[in-house]
């Protein structure tokens, strides 16, 4: 087993999504580790194989990073040398990049990264191997939205434009069920017609069918004109995606289909309505 | 069919639940709704019955209804005229009391109604049975939250009190894909032991085990002091609770159990682990 430890670095994330301090629920604290694996290397069931560190979700810069790293590192080398750890574990937090314009994660976040470089996997090598190397460990990582979010797009059709005085409200058949990151995180998601559009761009609200307002995708965004019909992909949809979706306003779990090249797939079926209900039961006594 | 008219009335509520403005998405602007009709009435497969209106959720004061109903009434009035309505709708929104100590709704919301009387279906009616009376219609009313909102409670096991030098975490075994409510609508939900105790109060955040940090019920509320093996019930769970459920982490669906007096039924059986994942298919050519 590992223990987690909580580095207590303010990694500037959005406030659902930071874990590494000492506000957060995740980890023991920096202080109490050596105590945590003093007491853990007295039961004899467990083996204490290493030591994880996790900071914050969606980091775009490399600098909280080498915060932490360099401020748990010493930690994870007197363990090591006292329990012969077999590696340490970095943790996630990897941000992508969801707006090819920089603007990633909440507005307060991305505002402060405009100017400066979006981390790569080079990048972030170059920032953490020379300060890991002296370990010796094996190395574990936890990339996840880094390998799959940006590999999947929600596609969805335009049921209905609705101009009023003040908006221009694109409708789509997906919602909020389907992706809750845009109403639960802010997060920004690009929206691209599936057929290339010409044409000057229109100030839009695209939002779903389910009956409240946080239901929508983004809002007073410019976006080229779309009608009835017309098919729009949501990018950056691959992490926290389909895992977060409900079966709200009785929606069924949207379809999966995996795209290689030209070849395709359905790796996940549409929910079948009637499965919502199924393992509902009437009392006899009612 | 009947036509939704969007009001323009600023009820006040929070953000992702707000419904009667030029801003929201919802029905037709109050001055275009006669053009709206005349147009529905030329569709020879349509029969206008009547007319709706919404202003927004979670209202726990008369005065919004009465403001929105005096507006739209004598609307109603002229179209019932003119197409012989059956009905009018006058929506949802009655809001429901999440706190004795009249905390209900995020917080700016609440804060103005600590002096004021919270809305009961005896002065929800004295305002608006009197406005109307004239129209001499059905009256149809959609209080759902209303209706079964304080009905359910979400009971939860406390896992571990995790006690940090500057936080009291009780992590239960519900979570936010259970009741997502306090993460994304700021909601507050009265967090009470099943068993009474006695004892001083403990300024406790409740959280769930999902990797993140929204996943809480609760931060820094004075809580009856608990411990591992306890149960704790999250009341007024009754509404958007389950409907909002969510297979994140890979967590089954909760079971539900109805319960009346001394007797009680399973309604909705745990939704079996393996549910998750058997629509998923690996393709051939992977």
């Amino acid at each position: 087993m590992a223990i987690r430890v909580n580095p207590n670095i303010d990694a500037g994330t959005h406030a659902k999504i930071t874990t590494g301090t000492y506000e957060n629920k995740f980890g023991i604290a920096f202080e109490e580790i050596e105590g945590a694996y003093a007491r853990a290397s007295k039961l004899k069931n467990l083996r204490l194989r290493g030591l994880q560190m996790h900071i914050g979700s969606q980091l775009t810069e490399t600098k909280p990073f080498e915060m932490a790293v360099r401020k748990v590192v010493p930690l994870a080398a007197k363990l090591s040398a006292k329990y012969s750890f077999e590696f340490f574990s970095i943790g996630g937090g990897i941000g992508i990049v969801y707006d090819p314009a920089l603007e990633s994660g909440p507005v307060e976040w991305w505002q402060s990264l405009r100017a400066k470089k979006i981390v790569t996997p080079a990048s972030y090598a170059a920032t953490v191997v020379p300060l890991l190397r002296p370990l010796n460990l094996r190395i574990l990582v936890e990339p996840g939205r880094f390998i799959v979010g940006n590999a999947g797009s929600l596609i969805t059709r335009v049921e209905f434009v609705k101009r009023t005085g003040r908006k221009n409200f694109v409708i789509v058949d997906a919602a909020m069920n389907d992706l809750i990151r845009p109403a639960f995180y802010d997060s920004y998601h690009q929206i691209v017609p599936l057929t290339r559009k010409s044409g000057s761009l229109v100030s839009s609200d695209v939002v779903g069918p389910i009956c409240e307002s946080g239901d929508y995708f983004c809002k007073d965004r410019p976006l080229e004109k779309v009608r009835e019909g017309d098919y729009l992909a949501l990018l950056s949809a691959g992490a926290y995606g389909s895992v977060m979706a409900s079966n709200y306003n009785t929606r069924s779990i949207a379809a999966e289909a995996l795209v290689n090249g030209k070849k395709a797939a359905l790796v996940r079926q549409r929910q079948p309505l009637e499965e919502i209900w199924k393992t509902e039961r009437i009392p006899a006594w009612l």
